[in-house]
Formats: structure tokens, C-alpha cells, sequence
């Protein structure tokens, strides 16, 4: 596998991912497919290498994927869970982070409920010359990048099962609907889908797409970001559907009024699903409330939802992250 | 190990278990028991596949036991808790269980609460034809298949070390005490006893043990079940005693008057032991409360207690039950 | 490794710890520092045997550090924790004990609230002629022996990286700040310090060091503990400090006024250290609360610290204390 080019220790961000770097992801994990499908299922490429998921936010589908991609790997794993820890006898989290980096951890895997908390990490880890990588598995409503190359490795395998690849997004137009304002799934799809050269269309109720929100994402990405109070024009001729899952407090937050109202105004149905392409798929990062982001049988529709293949696809796409910055790690 | 004869994908209950599959639990696990004792302790029987704890309710034992017997398989395994999971986002358990499918898991061991979760996750799994084997760990008041089975194990092993089989325990006389009512335990003993022509007593106090379900019991083993709201005619002559686990709550619940009283009615002691066979082997699923339902020099007698037994077998039973049907996963 | 002269079953205290006992955990440790930083980072050497982590009571780093020496050595791991476990139903420590006893389990790692809980499951697995070893990874107020072991690996690692001994400890002057009462990490020490021949200076205040404390820990170890209430003749001269972990509750146990008014009084500054040698360096047993036991400067200074070099340490001590006496165990 290419890894010759992997130059970057830290997924944190798609703000500055580079084409060829989306490249080598979708390609690496094209590779890592293809492993799974056969018997063994495993390769050595982590071997001797610890893996520690931190865990500080609640999560059963990304820690168990990437737990799951970092044993393909052959890498050792610690888990760190927050309750049963020394957090709650007031230790800092650098401290935490730098504990594990003691017990000789060369991959840390962050989700936390506020934003910066990888980045922060990292920093330190550099200062102390440490090569540790971090993999920001989602950091409060910041970034989720393993969750948007996932999608884009989801949606660019329905394009070319035989070689996913970047381009084949070109002139796509891919509506994202929903809570974009709380949402880190949105913003890293948001960088990863322009970067591919498809056509964004963001749709939801102007409290979860305020009118500042939209302004900045516009200067962000001029000519390639359209944002949208109403559902249909999204929908319109649209390639791919990404529906967000809604947080249930929104609704005493009062950013909406209720699940059913949502529903009919921005749920995804048979109905409207007939504005887009004929051939257009749905993806949500999940969990799904079932008949509020979408209705129930769309959701099981094989012909129409991609969910199962997200899912598979992230361990995928995260042993390819895994080995990528992990490969760089032991080349220091 | 023969298994080419072996068909069912999923274990869940033991009401339509035949002899022959009976027998084969029995010779893999007595095959797996030899693994054990071994230096090594390892076979790469199920390596690649991906074995999926997925207990919604509390466990100690059993779920270290399915653990170490996927190891001993070298299968990789991932730990669902709900704790810590996305059901508390409202994620409904059959999209769970999709997404541990989707992340390549080939075998779901699962316990819960209510009766019939492992049946619905089986049927949802078939209908989408990914066949992957459910193994039910223990559901409500329903069935614990894999406790029954490492139960008729532990027992034959006793009749015949070298080679345990049904047949040993035709004519057997086992008495089965307690809260037969609520106990899926006893529901999956009395299957496998009355097919291997053991002669099933059951004692219990009447709110434990009510007419209406002695009637089912009897149309359902006819000749071979008897019923009893003394604890003496059960225990009299007999070969196995098997004690059930008495839930606290059944006080609170006004079942029973109170740990004493139950006690004094229905719990082993020493003088009532004699009433048995004078080779009279004790069994008890655990965990025990010492001094209700067993005194505990009783209970730490060895010529007397299977408990530990119970243990160890059940790591070679559940290794039996993974393989058997992580194997006919394989040839799919 | 040299393990022939190894006959110790159990480590739970330090007390009778003999002076060829602490050199061969020194050397092992020392050779296994060696494989960790190898590529493989692997050894065959408890290949089959079960360790299985008991930690009643919660714990970070102490948990991930004998789970990372135990995958290192090639062990299954099983974890118990107590909030998913038969405990909260009634199950005694001991049935919980002999249950994963009866699974397989050759190791048992036992964190406890409570002093005294591994030594209880020690004379059980003996009297039951079980083979099985017990490691005590913190019980109550009474010994934490494998952070004393570790903190003395890296003490004689400085003196001399290439050869830690007990030897290099003669004469050196080391200083134990802070909670002495409740510290089980300071009872281990005290053993280990003054068994190397080192001179050991207690300083904490009359509420945490109380005289009678003081009388028995002169009469234990004559000649070689130095008891202060103030910090300075403690420091004197000092060649390593080893700053103690304030719980929180001290406060509202009225042991001491504030924590402001500890770190005033006791805290480690770039002032006080000045009374030290000048190559003195500071141990912490972690986790630290930045700014009471020490500043914040002074333990992120890595000329003095040697905080990161204790949680390293402590992999391969506790590999070392694995393999040695899971080795015996195969003698057995």
C-alpha cells in the first residue's frame, strides 16, 4: 500500500486535507475491503503498537469499529473509559493523555464532547517530542473526520466498486439535511464533498441554519455551498441524501418544536425522496430515530439506503487511518 | 470434531433439540475439555470470525465465560454494554444489531431481559440472509439453552468421564428446587433432562410453582415431569439436586414470606441431603446466595457440590456451541 | 530470566520481601524494559494462562498497565468490574473468586477497598490447593507492592540504567510527603526503601503522620525512618522525594484545613526543592493534583520528574511480577 506520501501524524480536521491525501485514504482502504472479505481478516501492519480509545462522550458504533479496525491490525488496545477513572479523582485530561503516552500508547483514538480537546492533545503530545498520533473520533461540534471519509469512501464505492476515487464526485450534487448547526458530521462532510468537487445543499430549519452560519459557510466555500429553509430544493436532482441524526434536545433547547413536526417538514419520505435522481442513495451517520429523520421503510429500502455500508465501510476506512498514521509513526 | 452433521444456526431455546444434536454438544465439548487441559489452550477455529457480547442485562459469569471460549477460538471479540451505548439515544435494538452485522460480526451472543429478543434479532438476521448465528445467553423468564446444555454435560461427565452421552441419564432421578416459575434455567433443564429419559421433579413453594403452569408442564412431558410443593418427595432417591438462584425481589413481590421462611421450606441441608442417593451430586446455575437455597458447608463440600464443575464446564460447553455453529457459518 | 530461585506464590505485601526477591524483580523487569523496546514487543511466556484484572475498587492506570503486561506476555484477559457483576446480587467475594477460578484463571489482579481482601482469596486458593497466584494491585490503607516494586525499578534506574540494583540505594536519603496514614503506597515503600539500605524521611502533617503511627513505624524499622511534621529536614539533602497523593476527603474528614493551606505548608516548589541535592528527583504514584502535592511546573519539568518514567516502569515491572510467579505456577 502507498504510504510512501503520508506525511501527517494527526487526524483531527479535513479543513486542510489535500486531494492527494483524500486519495491515499480511499485507496487504503479500498485494500483494507478487500482483506476483510478474505479468511484471515487480520494483517500485521500495528504489531507491538498499543491503540488507546478515549472515550470521554458516550459511543457504541465508532469506539466498537475502530477497536474492531485497530485488532485487524494486530495492534494491542487499551480502553479508557471516563467513570471508572482517575479523571474523577481530578486528574487533567493532558495528564491522562500523557499517562498513556508512558505506558508506551503510540495511537490515541479522542471523542470528546467539546471541541478542541484533540487538537489539544496533539499539541502537547508534539511539544514533548512524543510521536504519538492522535485520530479525532469526534470532538463536540467540531470535526468528525473519520465519519466523512467514511461517507465519501461509502459514496464513491456506489460510483466505482472497482476503484473509488475523488473525481467521480465531480458536478455530484449531494444534499445534507438537518441539524447542520450542532452537527461535526456536517462540517467534515462540508470540507470533504467541495474538496471532491460536488455541489453541497444544505437543508434545515432556520434555528439549526442560521442565517450567520450560512454566511460563513458560503465565504468558506465560494460557489460550492448552497444553503437552503426548505427542503425541496435540496432535494431536487439530487445524486446522494445525507440525513443528520437529531439530538432530542433540541426540542427543550426549543430550536424545534417537536419530532413530528420536524418530520413533516424536513423527514425524508417516499414521497419527497421522488425529487431526487432516480438513482439516488440516502446515508445517516446513525443512530436513526427511526421515522424522524427518516421514514422507517426508506431506511430498510437496500435499493436506496447506504447505512449498512457506512458501517461497514468504517472499518475500512479506519484501519486505513490506523495504518497510515500509524506506518508514519514508525518511520520516526 | 464431527460437525458435519450439525445444522441449526442459531441456539436459542432447546424446546426442538434433537438427540443426535444433544450428543454432538456433548462429544465437542468433551473434545474441547482435553483442549483446556493442554498447555497451549488454543485453537484457530474461528479466527477472523467476529463474536458480538451483547447483554443488555448484568452478568458475570456467563459473559466472561462466552468470552474466554471465543478466545480459546481465537475469534475476535467486541463487548456491547447499553451503558455506554446508543440505545440510551433511542436507537431501537434491531438497528443494533445491524450495525454489529454491517461491522462483520458472524456470531451475536445475546442476553436480555425480556423473553424472545434473541428469537426477533435471528429472524431479522435470516430475513436478511447474512447469516450470521444467534447464540441466546439468556432471555427473561424464556430459555438459557447454553446453561442446560454445560448442566447435562457436568452431569454425564460424572456418570462417565471418559465419555459423557445422553443415555447415561435414562432412569435418572434429578430434582430441580426453587422458583421454577420465573426461571429460564429450569425451563431449558426440564428439556434436555426428560429427552436424555431422566425422570424431572420439581419442587417449589405454590406461588413458585402455580397449578396453572404444572398442567402446561405435564402436557408438555407427559409421564416424565412431577411436581411437587414439598421438598421431600422430590428429593427423595434422588441422583442430581439442582438448586435455582432465588431472586431477592420475589420478597418484595410478596412470592414468598422471606429468605428464612424459604429456606426452612425448600433449602439443602444436611439432613435433608440424606434423603437422596447416598452419591447424590448438588448442582446451582450461581451466583448463590449461601444459606437460602444451599447451607454453605454444603455448597463447599466437594463429594457433594458440582458448582465449580458447573464452571468449567461451561467454558468448553460454550466453546462447543461457537464452534458448532461458527462453522456452519463457514460453509455458507 | 533467572526465575529458578522463585518460590513466592503471591505478592500481596512487602513485609517479608527478601533482598534476592526484590534484585530478581529488579533484573526480570529490566530484561522485559528490553523487549518493550524491541519491534515485537511480545513474549510466549504466559501463553494459555488466564490473568484476570478484579479491580473493586476504580482505577486507571493501575487496571491498563497490568492489562498491557499481561497482552505483552501473550495471557487471555478477563475483567471483572463490580457494577456489572454477580456482586450486586448477593454473591459473596470468595464465590466470585472460585467462580473465575473454576473458568481457568491462574492469575487474579485484586484491587479492594478494603485491606486484607487478596490476602483472604490467597489462603482460599490455597486451601483449595488451586495453583492460582495473587497479585495485589492496592487493598485499603495496607499495600500497593507493585507501585513500590516499580518506584524502586526506577529509583535504581536512574542510579544506573544499565544495572538497577538494590545496592545503589545504600545511604541515599529519601523523603515521603504527605497523606503517610492512608497511603498504602508509602507502606510498601517504607518496606522497599529500607530493606535497599536507603534512609527514609516521613514529613506530613500530625493529623496525616499521628505519633503512634510514628512510635510503630519506628519500632519496625529502627534506624533507618526519620519521622518530621515539617517539610525542610525531610528535604535536606534529599536524593529523591516521593510526593503522596491528598484525597479530596481529607478536607471534609477534618484532617486537614484546605487545600491551599497542604500545599503552604507541604506542597513541592522550585524554593523548597533547593534544600535537596542538586540532582535530586521527584516521584509521584499518580494520579496528581496539580498545584497541592507539587506545582505544576516543577512536575512537567523532566530534568526532576520522574513521573512519566514511573508509569513506564510500571509495565514491565508488572510483566516481570506476572512472569515470575505465573512461571512457578507451570512448575506447579
Amino acid at each position: 500500500m502507498a504510504t510512501t506520501t503520508w506525511k501527517r501524524r494527526h487526524i483531527i480536521s479535513l479543513v486542510d486535507f489535500t486531494a492527494a491525501e483524500y486519495e491515499t485514504v480511499l485507496q487504503t482502504a479500498a485494500s483494507f475491503r478487500e482483506v476483510l472479505s478474505r479468511g484471515t481478516k487480520k494483517v500485521p501492519a500495528l504489531q507491538g503498537q498499543v491503540v488507546t480509545n478515549m472515550f470521554f462522550e458516550a459511543s457504541t458504533r465508532t469506539r466498537s469499529s475502530f477497536e474492531l479496525a485497530a485488532k485487524r491490525l494486530s495492534a494491542d488496545i487499551l480502553n479508557f473509559a471516563p467513570g471508572i477513572s482517575s479523571l474523577s479523582k481530578g486528574e487533567t485530561i493532558l495528564d491522562t493523555a500523557k499517562t498513556y503516552l508512558a505506558m508506551g500508547t503510540t495511537i490515541m483514538v479522542i471523542r470528546h464532547e467539546d471541541a478542541g480537546v484533540p487538537t489539544m492533545i496533539a499539541q502537547e503530545m508534539d511539544r514533548l517530542e512524543s510521536g504519538v498520533c492522535i485520530l479525532n473520533a469526534g470532538d463536540g461540534q467540531h470535526q468528525h473526520p473519520s465519519q466523512a471519509l467514511l461517507d465519501i469512501y461509502t459514496i464513491t464505492s456506489v460510483l466505482d466498486p472497482e476503484k473509488p476515487r475523488l473525481e467521480l464526485l465531480a458536478g455530484k450534487k449531494v444534499a445534507i439535511v438537518g441539524d447542520i448547526l450542532h452537527s461535526r458530521v456536517a462540517r467534515s462532510n462540508i470540507y470533504s464533498l467541495t474538496a471532491a468537487g460536488a455541489e453541497v445543499h444544505l437543508a434545515g430549519p432556520p434555528t439549526l441554519l442560521p442565517r450567520l452560519f450560512e454566511k460563513f459557510l458560503e465565504n468558506e466555500h465560494p460557489g460550492k455551498l448552497f444553503v437552503h429553509w426548505h427542503l425541496e430544493p435540496a432535494l431536487e436532482n439530487a445524486d446522494f441524501v445525507m440525513t443528520l441524526r437529531l439530538q432530542k434536545e433540541r426540542m427543550t433547547e426549543n430550536l424545534i418544536p417537536s419530532l413530528r413536526e420536524y418530520h413533516r417538514l424536513y423527514g425524508i419520505t417516499r414521497d419527497r425522496i421522488k425529487l431526487c435522481r432516480p438513482e439516488v442513495k440516502v446515508l445517516h451517520p446513525g443512530p436513526t430515530n427511526r421515522g424522524v429523520e427518516i421514514t422507517s421503510d426508506l431506511m430498510d429500502d437496500p435499493k436506496l439506503s447506504l447505512i449498512p455500508q457506512q458501517v461497514t465501510s468504517g472499518v475500512a476506512v479506519r484501519m486505513a487511518l490506523l495504518y497510515l498514521i500509524g506506518s508514519s509513526h514508525s518511520q520516526n
